[in-house]
């Protein structure tokens, strides 16, 4: 009975609250924090079950299901994990945790600062990859998880899988790291420099305390998302599906401010869209975790010397047209785990999707995840 | 005595005053308006030796040489054309034009309407390549020229180029026709779009009419050329010229407003630099104009058939890093002409660069451009 073992279930979003205080990699720390998770599956009695998937940036703990009585709230990796999915829920007992500073449910910008009783705003310390993956620790501590069958995440998540690798190698069996990178390149960074600026420099910003304004610095995020957008897409895949296709009738209209292509029409709903639900000083936040993210650092830029650390196994992920994070840099972790003699798993998948692949439904990529998340399966007994 | 030949020379900007309206491709016209150019050498009396130089975005008509006591005041394509260079004015007489809307001396937004006595500002009118061509070739009437041994672009003046084998076949000899492209693809456009989006969605744009205001959409701007910046270079080069350096130090300050990595300093900087000086009507205009130029539009999507008009000799040249104008896009064009058996040459050069490149002194580059006129050189006796 497929249609029953793939439909949607029931997701029910947590929080937990931690009070003592995590010390964060800028020096500055953070108490009296929320953490917002989901669990999907049911943990076994070796608690040997347990994977943890970590999200990208516009995304949250709601990974898979949908919330009671609203149908259309799918979790952002639905068509990857749930029952009968590639990352079976019932088997693992999955869980998605949403990063300190989000704005879709822990501690973030929008709350308020336990000194002060204001609203963080811009006084949110700024977290790194390496933060949220102490954070989350402390929540898998909280449920009783000594170790992880696997971390799992794409793009931004992959860089929290591979964090993870390094900062508690003994705590998980498997790193399955998509789309992702061992850290940016200098285009990466200045995409979110522009993205950030754009914000920065809305006069609804008011240095990152608008909360106090009753505004928001609309105009900011719709360039940061119309912005973010291009680099998800390929070239071919937007040729493909807006090409030059005049959104109104055969000729234009000869107008600079008005919509005369589809693409641009797209654009900005897109950035209407986003808009109105994200919080700028995530945006900032989230995209400087992005930046700061480099294991390879304090290694002199040796990835392989970074890579020591890591005992876990791993899946690498990349695909063809993503040239935001190109299957060049899922080879430079490869090579690097390879230089340490680990036990690596890489799929370049030739995908039309750009970066967006990670999230779609490619047969070849559902087919090397399941097949992956299969033989974990029966390694710990889930 | 090379050290004599290669020295910049005296440029002087010239104007021509055209009363008569020029009928536009939208269906409007304009009237009253002056275009700024110099000219480079001598016409020879065969008049058989002229070259026209169209620019792209963030140019005009100082296309060569240096101005009276300015000493760093280079034209734009300098490396290029002067005494002894590629493009040899001691043997052709080159012209650069600066086109209609623009901020550097021809009639643009900036100007007065000569119907209403305000300043044009959104005003006005929407200009295409084609309309540009038609300006030039007016130019030249008055100039005295009926035939130019070569047109001369790189970008959306290789555009240019191409527009002019299609509306004055007869009245050119040769089309050179560097980094550029038959038409935008959907991810040029939008990059043009998000930088519109920038601009028109800045407070002090006041539709388009913020010089009434006394004031600039200097963030919009800013954005705007921070995003050009990075589609005009390669990943590689950012990479080589900046990679993850930190500005200040080997640690980060963790900041998501402050500058950290050196790529976000120079992003900045171009961002200020241009916004001081570029006119925001000006940069709709011309990007649209980008947006809008595809000959195949009216021959159901045919390049082949829309290039069947065009007798002009080419030689065309592309860079293999730049992803703005690809190379499979000069390809493309090469392919259209040699359908229709016309003379072709085509460079593909192997450059660090991006799309800046076709600026650059890469030695092949030049040493093709430089036997190509050498070749014209011969035939039209200059």
């Amino acid at each position: 009975m497929p249609g029953f073992l793939f439909m949607s279930f029931i997701a029910t979003p947590q929080s937990m609250h931690f009070e003592e205080a995590l010390p964060l990699q800028s020096g500055a720390s953070i108490r009296d924090y929320v953490l917002a998770y989901e669990t999907y599956g049911t943990l076994n009695a070796e608690r040997s079950n347990a994977v943890l998937v970590c999200h990208a940036l516009n995304a949250s703990h709601h990974v898979a299901g949908v919330y009671e009585g609203q149908p259309r709230s799918e979790g952002w990796w639905d068509n990857m994990i749930g029952p009968g999915k590639p990352v079976d829920t019932n088997r693992f007992f999955v869980i998605g945790v949403n990063n300190l500073g989000s704005c879709f449910g822990s501690t973030g910008p929008m709350h308020t600062h336990p000194d002060t009783g204001e609203v963080y705003g811009a006084d949110f310390p700024v977290v790194t990859v390496e933060d949220w993956v102490n954070a989350q620790a402390r929540l898998l501590d909280r449920l009783g998880i000594t170790q992880l069958a696997a971390v799992l995440g794409g793009s931004l998540g992959g860089m929290q899988a591979l964090g993870w690798t390094l900062q508690y190698p003994d705590r998980m069996r498997h790193a399955v790291v998509v789309a992702s990178a061992p850290n940016l390149t200098a285009e990466n960074i200045a995409f979110n420099e522009v993205a950030r600026r754009a914000i920065v420099t809305d006069p609804d910003f008011h240095g990152g305390h608008f909360y106090r304004h009753g505004v928001i610095p609309q105009r900011g995020l719709r360039i940061a998302r119309m912005i973010g957008h291009i680099t998800y897409l390929s070239d071919d895949v937007m040729n493909e599906k807006f090409g030059r296709q005049l959104r109104e009738g055969l000729t234009p209209k000869y107008s600079t401010q008005d919509i005369e292509f589809q693409i641009e029409s797209y654009l900005r709903y897109q950035g209407d869209k986003f808009s109105e639900y994200f919080d700028a000083n995530t945006y900032l936040l989230i995209t400087r975790a992005l930046d700061y993210f480099d294991p390879a650092l304090q290694y002199g830029g040796s990835l392989t010397q970074a890579l020591a650390r890591a005992t876990a196994k791993f899946l690498l992920i990349s695909f063809t047209t993503d040239w935001r994070f190109s299957p060049q840099r899922s080879r430079e972790i490869v090579k690097a785990l390879l230089d340490n003699r680990r036990r690596v798993s890489y799929a370049e998948i030739d995908a039309p999707h750009g970066h967006d692949a990670f999230l779609l439904d490619d047969p070849r990529y559902m087919d090397t995840m399941r097949s992956y998340f299969d033989s974990i399966a029966k390694e710990v007994h889930a």
